[in-house]
């Protein structure tokens, strides 16, 4: 065998014991992938007291489009979790009825992967997607509908009764089972991404500066919170180090203990601003201020660009939504109140 | 023969007959179809300065979506033109840029089949879509976006400047090029229904009562202003006879001769409130208004229920969107600004 062929095949299993390493250490770092496989899938997404049926998806991918569920009849929950966008809004603080900003200027949250997440909200105050439905729309500074009123809206056309009595097997129609719903269309809006393909082994899925990213993120303690199959998700303590320096916006503290979620890193190149009141728009800052406040090192240029090249892996397939046509009002379906 | 079945075959002719003549009655009233025949429709849709394209379609269906054209980030086309509720926003004052409702009160027409109206906008001051598509985007009280920024905007998208040249053979982006490239989608955003069929010759295609409804239609004169493929979309005198009674709010006063563009009646059941100034939720009494001030005829409640009937035979089916997964900003994005 020519020593030029030899080299290559000895670099080539080299670099493929490092890749098995690597896969190793990230799953115990805590990183996980979605499942390809689509049973072991569902038995993480589904809820055994909403469970997941094509009819319930339908029917709340419908409600999570209509803009009638707020009191204007303008704001849908795909304003501010637009599907096109990453799965947020792009806009620094959530705005919605009356032009109204967050009050504690915190930023919208991306809808995809969120089921993944132990709890909803910053302050991981919802503990499912079929609780957390119910604040936006309720929300005066979002949606602003009381629950009476959607209600009344959804109950006023006959299509979406006849398409919660498919669902259910009854045609009694409450605000908890709108949120439900709607909660389940959410379930779904998952994103794989070749990380998850590497995770499962095929080690040729990420190439080597993105592997070298990934070595890079886990070296750096990153994975310390965003882990798990979000890559975050989890209620971690915020600031470990330092001050809150980069959060000179909004009064957010956190949680009861000043615990704050963990933003997934799905996805996370296509959802900017950052942190929880959306004040930095550049990932490399982003990188290397939670480097300092969370885990008290100076994460270099080389590096950050490294772990960048890795977050991009995260980009991930998004699911392919036909865009509903909605049921229409009737003369009984409460008029819109824009005030 | 018996006389049962010879009665039947009698009824059926003269069924057919009647039927026939409809046909002919409604297109000598100035209805026409929306062709079955593709390369006929593309004559009609088609625009020979700024040619359909798939490529156009695409892009434009993308930018028709992007909230990222308004100068908040928040507001698309698609918000006021909302292709899931008719092709409208179903409020009575189109509302956007800070909340604020248009100036004149004026309400957002549909976008479906509005490439067959021969003059865009109440006033009838836009001659084409393409035009049309600049105007919402750059007001104030709509997506308040000057061109410069919605330029800026979509030329810091490497993905976007790519889809131009894959669009056009270069990749100069323009505002105009923009509001062409929406514009292009909007001429597909055409709903065929049944009426369609019938008046194409298939006599079937509505039931007696239908039949009773169009002729009802006619005969009381609403096809003098509703008529060709829109049934509505040319500029006509506002009122005919009476007063302006049911326009007591917002300013509009037609264009400088008086004239007011007719609404399409396509769809017309889905895109309440009605009129100009969307003052008037049921379709029952925009049909009895219309009749005393346009016609100067009192139209019975059964004629407005016969009307009404045949008013829903134009509830045409919609295209099937795919909704877009829209390219990520970048550093170089313009901010969205919400002030």
């Amino acid at each position: 065998m020519k020593l030029s062929k030899l080299l290559v095949l000895t670099i080539s299993s080299i670099s493929l014991v490092v890749a098995g390493n690597l896969i190793e250490t990230a799953k115990e770092s805590g990183l996980k992938p979605i499942p390809s496989s689509q049973s072991e899938l569902l038995k993480l997404i589904d809820n055994s007291k909403n469970p997941i049926t094509k009819n319930k998806i339908e029917l709340g991918k419908k409600l999570y489009f209509d803009p009638r569920l707020s009191k204007s009849g303008l704001i849908s929950c795909n304003t501010c979790h637009n599907l096109a966008l990453g799965g947020d809004d792009g806009i620094p603080s959530a705005t919605g009825h009356k032009w109204t900003s967050n009050p504690h200027h915190l930023n919208s949250p991306t809808v995809y992967n969120s089921v993944f997440f132990s709890s909803q909200f910053w302050d991981g105050r919802s503990p499912h997607l079929e609780d957390q439905a119910q604040g936006p729309i309720q929300a005066d500074p979002e949606m602003a509908a009381p629950k009476k009123l959607v209600v009344q809206r959804v109950t006023s056309i006959p299509e979406y009764i006849e398409s919660f009595k498919e669902a259910y097997g009854d045609e009694k129609i409450t605000f908890e089972k709108i949120a439900d719903t709607i909660a389940t269309f959410e379930r779904i809006l998952i994103t794989p991404s070749k990380f998850d393909k590497f995770l499962e082994g095929d080690k040729n899925a990420l190439n080597k500066n993105e592997k070298e990213g990934l070595k890079t993120f886990i070296d750096k303690g990153c994975a310390t919170c965003h882990n798990d199959i979000a890559l975050g998700g989890t209620m971690q303590p915020f600031p470990v180090v330092g001050k809150y320096k980069y959060s000179n916006v909004g009064d957010f503290k956190g949680d009861a203990n000043s615990m704050v979620k963990v933003p997934t890193l799905r996805n996370i190149t296509e959802t900017a601003p950052y942190f929880h009141n959306g004040t930095v728009w550049s990932l490399a800052e982003v990188v290397k201020i939670m480097g300092e406040t969370q885990l008290g090192v100076k994460i270099s240029n080389i590096d950050t660009n490294k772990i960048i090249t890795f977050l991009k892996t995260l980009e991930g397939e998004k699911p392919k939504i036909t865009y509903p046509v909605l049921p229409k009002s009737t003369d009984k379906t409460p008029k819109p109140d824009m005030n």
